[in-house]
């Protein structure tokens, strides 16, 4: 079996979960690291793999690239498509693959249809494949809805659910949510930017894309989950009054009707956590995962499962409603 | 817009079901009708639209292919495709793409490869496309489950479940299920072969090729569902003892071990209708579509909303996995 050989772009916390995966894979080869941040670093030993991987890190991606020549690079260094576009330019003009965490980047075709343009010329160009993926966006609130469609003769409207207790989450997420916040901290906080889920937009603008929807407008609210009584978590109590987390919506708007519906909770004291889908049509549809979907062993899993579609894929730039079927691989033990 | 060319083949209530369907898209124009039975009468009437299509249904395919010329042949004659194959061969000669609802099409690598192979071979001459497709085989026990697993590190073993309450269905499929027989009935009725449900040995084995699992042996098993107490449709009264309706389950196995499971229950009683698919692995999943999904419907769907995705892939014998994500139209009135 050739293995596929692969170089790490970004080696934070998403970064470091998808290298963690990504060396239990029997098919790829992790040949090449880049972050600014641990230079010279083992990448076994940044990602907190029990063994050296003999990848040393480095802050150039010129060098990284030329001299460890990857199929594919795994790209997880922000949210902002046009912040990251220089990155990709290089990864491209190298003649490499990319699978991207980056949320602007899972359907860029609304909020950023010159960048979207570039990058899909450009990897026409230099014959490889760009794709944008994740949980959410990129699987839970865009492409798990359409595919459910699948079955349906027509779509009226269409709603997906994300609710997620936010007590057993890490310490910092509890934090990025606003947990235990006055309102007025919270507000601070949305202002600051630092508080938003980014992907409602653009997980909207691939469900239209694929029912075939010209919205008129796509819009978003965020606002506090402001706890009724007292809700803990092992490390954060809110008060009655006090924040709890947070709720955003993002609403597909046609002809002054709502056609779709994104809602995304995250807070300390939620009943439960699920994720469901709502299909207004023929039949009606609600499909629901119990529980929910743990977001970051998902995000490595949908990146890294989505390395052979990609690496398959006609050159230019994809998003996952125009990959065939990505799945895991059967545990082999 | 430019119209799909389509023409039905096999205008029983399956097929009728999909030129219903068909009628109603306005990107398709209905061209021909193939059948042995209903010749000559209009293919609205027979389909029970309240209005005539303009198709005279024609028992003679090499005259409604060579004279309509359709982009896409709707197949929908049978299960079997050592039965059907002759069929195909003569759609895919005239150079013409094909979805059908041939339940051992939807995966026919494993029980029939030459057959498969035959296909693929054919079609490439031809530089069309073959699609297999349906509720089950074809979405509900394969496609769906395979996609789940993208946000799944890894999978151990897999299972999907079809309960569904046959008091509302259509008589005959009630009398089809064994509904009110005795067990010795419904044992003779297995016998006769027209009991079962044919698609699990299909879908176990996408599932196996989507997860790289090499399976030792698919097996099958089915058995009358009892009824305990009695249970009744506005048309059949079960009495205790007697067969309420069919359990059928499919097994893969791998070094004596049940990887996947399918598991299908059709029966008068059911307490609920429900479909869901359990993996368990990394992490562990269960997805539920509350109430199931009605079946008739969703076929119909299933073959109309894969015909874009069949007209734009590339040539051979093509599956549900291998396909970009099939959606509905989003309705536009």
């Amino acid at each position: 079996m050739e293995k596929i050989r692969v170089a790490q772009f970004g080696c934070g916390p998403i970064g470091c979960s998808i290298v963690r995966l990504a060396a239990t894979r029997p098919n790829i080869d992790i040949v090449g690291a880049i972050d600014l941040v641990n230079a010279g670093r083992d990448l076994g030993e940044v990602a907190n793999i029990n063994r050296k991987l003999g990848v040393s890190i480095s802050p150039d991606p010129d060098a990284v690239l030329s001299q460890t020549k990857p199929d594919i690079v795994l790209h997880a260094t922000g949210s902002s498509l046009p912040v990251i576009y220089p990155q990709l330019e290089k990864v491209i003009k190298a003649g490499i693959n990319i699978v991207s965490t980056c949320e602007e980047l899972t359907y860029p075709y609304n909020k950023q249809p010159e960048l979207a343009t570039a990058i899909d010329k450009l990897a026409r160009e230099h014959q490889v494949t760009v794709l944008g993926t994740g949980v959410n966006p990129g699987f839970l609130m865009d492409t798990w809805p359409l595919f459910m469609t699948a079955v349906c003769q027509e779509v009226k409207q269409i709603r997906a659910v994300r609710i997620q207790d936010a007590s057993p989450r890490r310490i910092p997420f509890q934090k990025k949510i606003g947990a235990g916040k006055t309102i007025q901290e919270f507000d601070d906080l949305v202002k600051a930017g630092t508080l938003k889920h980014v992907g409602l937009p653009e997980s909207i603008a691939m469900i239209a894309a694929g029912l075939g929807w010209k919205l008129d407008d796509i819009a978003e609210t965020i606002e506090p989950v402001v706890a009724g009584t007292e809700v803990k978590s092992s490390h954060i109590t809110v008060k009655p009054g006090q924040v709890a987390g947070v709720k955003q919506v993002g609403h597909g708007l046609k002809d002054g009707k709502e056609l779709i519906t994104l809602e995304f909770q995250a807070y300390i004291g939620a009943e439960k956590s699920y994720d469901t889908v709502y299909i207004d049509g023929i039949p009606n549809m609600e499909v629901t995962i119990t529980g929910g979907t743990p977001g970051d062993i998902a995000t490595a899993a949908i990146v890294i499962n989505s390395i052979p579609r990609v690496i398959d894929a006609p050159p230019g730039l994809v998003t996952m409603k125009d990959l065939p079927v990505v799945s895991a691989p059967g545990f082999s033990a």
